[in-house]
């Protein structure tokens, strides 16, 4: 991965967050910059028609569409940890993918891959029937689905060994600890909101260099797609003065998947 | 269609309708009798265990899988009227079909028919909007995909005026008027319990031939398949022997899709 | 009625739209200025962190709390009909107060009046049955319960017929025809947006006195409340011009239960 | 509480469980045999209609209602941990609450108690910041309110020290280990069967007699109520033979709120 990072990148953001009548976060700006969006599929977010329209201007705008795959949670967002069974996890997956995959072939496009959303996300981490569970719903599906991951992440190696494409995810505007993992966010400094620095290191991540740590020391964070976060304020300016730096690095933007 | 049904019939049945901890119907025994299963999307009644295991038994009894797509009424299972308009139809139809048929992936299945549910199918009877609105979802999604409605209703002539496969359904335990049309339920005698009875009317539609309209009068019921309510009391004993009698009839039993 | 309307008005405002993560509406502000907070119970938007804090601000403000009971349909935001049986209805509308009184009680306040939202408030315009199940639920709950409807409404006449306080809504923001009902939203000028224009229209109601219909005809609107639209672009700034202008011509502002 | 239970206890059980058109337990033959009713309330189990029949058969019963409330997991049945924060359980719980004591009020009855439901339950046996916002939402709600729990839980302890009146639930049908504390269900012979079984141990509970734990030893199980496990086949039975028993025994069936 690192020699392709070298020279291309994806850029993903969390898209479809609507619901009904709400709307969440700056959809069409950031599916004019980044190459991959995670649209959610009604679970934590999202209705068919939220996710129609998010789909419509994805396909519009050349976007790859992921499944943003969520625990069951509407009112908390997906962020709450459920525990679910494999089995549970494995047919909500497939039942997320397949809706989401429904309303893409309205637009001529198709889910190429799957980011588990939120509590999902995190559980992911550490849990390997979890795991387990979500390559089980992912190879059912389509075994050229990739899954979308943090690095050094339990999925990360069971994913891997089951023959799915996993792909690495780098956060620019996350604080790193020196081992490469993430600095949560309850910590000071822990997420950066000015776009030129943000900017810098994520054409760092694209190009395999190491980023400061948090303690200073450098880490080199793997990373086949960068995340934008949608949730933060200002995150198309964000998003284009990444692009911008990652074309002038000479660092050619392209979907992952 | 009549040359065809001449000979062979089609035999569906709703499955699936149990929700969570939630059992109804007797789905595994009719799916050892049917040759199409109705299976609920989680709209008015599913989720996706419930669905798996639906498609589980179908995929290994060789029985082909519809989608049974609702308005979004689970406490109403599906039987109130709720006014959509047509984009919401289209979008929940596709987010439906698009779910059972990920389902469907983990057992070597796929869904080959829409059938609509509830209100829906009876709003179609004589909404042309909601019709195409249908054809629209059922067209993007997959032009091979039937449609399994009323014969003489308006999303009939709809649905094959756009190039929509459409089905008929006759209902072997129900009283017709003399012009085809149903008797509704709430008249005595609209619903026929004697599974000798149902079985005989079922094999005369197979065959073209007329049954007595509740006039006396004859009348002929053009249909593609024969449904089995499933929520009868007995309908197990109703469907094996309209089964047995078709098959000493000499109509050989054939998904229609 | 009138004769207390020339001296007293009721503003009421719709609030705690939101739903999870999902904010809508300037809670806040007009919670500021209303006399009398209409508050989603979970069926259309709300849910029980949302109620909670929009009952805190309208406790802490002295804005009397009503229950905006509606249809359940959370994606479609309560504003599409759905055939509900009238039990449904009774048993819903029970359901949504007891909520929303049980997260008063937390702080120290409760609920004083219903108003139907949405596609049931329509509904009951014309809708005896409903109308007469929404009396049920009522008067069942608490006999000292108000209910907030449209002048002229079939559930006006229902409702004062069973007993029960009925309180009349007028709209400053909307145009009138000749004979006192509203222009439907979709013809041209049914919507008012000048803060001044609005604010003089609802003195004229606050007073008893007539307005110019669309035709150019005076119509006198009884109220014994005016309603500030909360999702109109600058809705605090008009509920404030109302507020003072009624301030000024000396009527007092007055929760109406 | 021992004292009390030599001569008079408690009988409850789940009831209400059904949704929509789905059916679950034996509810109206349960009501005529326990003297309080746990009624689901719409977030596990239940809808208004449900709640309401449940609610009318108690109220005509003289069955004392209490709420059983839960997580937002309908799907799950609320068996499943759900990282929910304090002001999440709080909220939850007045909704729920507040919402079955808004049908109550149709049938001249009201809440008397609050039982934890499910995954809830069991999570309250350990967890203190979680028994302290149930202490939060129950004394908001009414001071007078009960909650029944599990003997031995820290939910007990926190709850008694807030001032709230904790009533302890005795198991008939399951095994007790030495420490009186239950044995697991996965394990062999932890769920008795034998009505009559259950019965004498239900009796010893009663009049504050040591039954036989796992290992032979005796355990006094402190009791102001007995559960009637309304899922287990035969439960009305059941519950008949444990009130003949109570009954012969001199003990009085008793509501404990």
């Amino acid at each position: 991965m690192a020699a392709e990072g070298a020279c291309a990148i994806d850029l993903n953001a969390d898209t479809g967050e609507g619901f009904g009548r709400y709307r969440m976060g700056p959809d069409v700006e950031l599916l004019a910059l980044v190459t991959s969006a995670n649209v959610a599929c009604g679970f934590h977010a999202g209705d068919p028609r939220v996710m129609d329209a998010t789909v419509a201007v994805a396909a519009q705008r050349g976007v790859v569409v992921g499944a943003h795959v969520s625990y069951p949670d509407l009112v908390g967002f997906g962020r709450r940890h459920l525990a679910v069974s494999s089995e549970e996890l494995v047919t909500d997956v497939l039942y997320q993918v397949g809706a989401l995959d429904g309303i893409c072939r309205r637009h001529g496009t198709a889910v190429r891959y799957v980011k588990p959303h939120g509590a999902l996300y995190n559980d992911l981490a550490a849990d390997e029937a979890l795991a387990r569970a979500l390559a089980d719903a992912v190879r059912s599906y389509d075994r050229s689905l990739a899954v979308l991951t943090l690095p050094g992440s339990r999925a990360a190696d069971v994913l891997a060994g089951t023959g799915v494409a996993v792909k690495l995810e780098g956060f620019p505007d996350r604080s790193y600890a020196a081992d490469g993992s993430l600095v949560a966010r309850r910590h000071e400094g822990a997420v950066l909101t000015t776009p030129g620095e943000i900017a810098e290191r994520g054409v760092r991540m694209a190009l395999g260099r190491p980023i400061a740590s948090v303690t200073g020391s450098p880490v080199r964070v793997r990373a086949d797609t960068l995340c934008v976060h949608s949730d933060t304020p200002g995150a198309p300016a964000i998003a284009a003065a990444l692009r911008e730096a990652l074309e002038e690095a000479g660092v050619t933007l392209r979907p992952f998947a």
